[in-house]
């Protein structure tokens, strides 16, 4: 099928919605944690992390100010502070969970039945199951006007993972660990690797 | 391992840019299709795409502008049009050979051995091969000045799919078609899906 715009900007919304989303494709799923400044836990799935550089290390993430992810939102510029979780694909109906509309004040990672872990000198949560687990400090929040939403850049301030996942030059193995991947608003995925390439040169 | 920032400024500089870059974990694999004012085409291979939102279709995509995604951005800029490609997993070493540094007025598409493709109304080169194919226009450049990198933001123009691949309610299942994920900088994957769930409510 062909689509133009027009055809899509008729679509039912919630059609539209499925399609769009699930048409920009794989992407990364992070359960993001924060703790509000009146001490209460939160988690939130996203699925819009970016990376933005190495050096320094920086991480985006897509932010809609209208939707659950609100309160991830005030918690982070409230506290300057957020943490990044992968988790295993076994657990993707924990992860997809995290997206239900709780209180504020009701801890996402109880309800789910993930637990919370603390590192030193860091306030915000992380997910002691989870296989990568990232201390993130807030950088800058860009607004994107076109459309209201907003881009969150954090640096990166600490990494937890397993040695073995950390291959000799540096590449961080997560489809050996049945990383989750997500697709659109509720569908996920693991991964099998069809190959690594050398740097490309021109022929 | 535990890495704290210190250490991660603190590797060398290849092991880190593959240590940042494949953490960031998966993303969707996408050709970047454009056309110079001097007729030429070009081929890109892209792993920052990001949904920005369904009405408007808005996508984005990271560009570094001291990278081979150089001249990419200036077609854009140019012509404000573009396409996005999404290919097979069997696809994947032409794929990864786009990123190599080709001379400007090389067309990337003869060199790593794809098919352009036309459509009605619009210059940017498709990729005849390629499971998605999306047409661009550009609506914005957004500038990140952490790092000195650019969010290139396109509305949807057109949408070219086979039918059996969109869902009753708008899904678009990629993974049955293979469709390439990418990780850090030369890491390429195929995908299983472990589940859809329903829209999460509290319980």
């Amino acid at each position: 099928m062909i689509l133009q715009r027009n055809d899509i900007e008729q679509l039912d919304q919630r059609y539209r919605t499925a399609f769009v989303n699930s048409l920009a494709g794989f992407r990364q799923a992070v359960l993001v944690g924060t703790k509000s400044i009146e001490g209460h836990s939160n988690l939130a799935i996203f699925n819009s992390l970016i990376h933005l550089g190495a050096n320094p290390a920086l991480l985006g993430l897509i932010n809609r100010p209208d939707s659950v992810q609100r309160d991830t939102l005030q918690n982070i510029k409230d506290t300057n502070e957020y943490t990044l979780n992968y988790v295993s694909s076994k657990h993707y109906q924990k992860a997809h969970q995290t997206s239900a509309r709780y209180e504020k004040g009701i801890s996402e990672f109880e309800k789910v039945g993930l637990s919370e872990e603390y590192h030193h000198s860091f306030t915000a949560p992380f997910i002691a199951e989870a296989i990568v687990k990232i201390a993130m400090k807030l950088e800058e929040i860009i607004p994107i006007p076109i459309n209201g939403t907003i881009l969150i850049i954090g640096s990166i301030q600490q990494v937890s993972i397993d040695d073995v996942l950390v291959k000799e030059d540096g590449f961080v193995d997560l489809s050996s660990a049945s990383v989750l991947v997500s697709q659109g608003l509720d569908a996920y995925f693991s991964t099998s690797m069809v190959g690594r390439m050398a740097y490309a040169k021109p022929d």
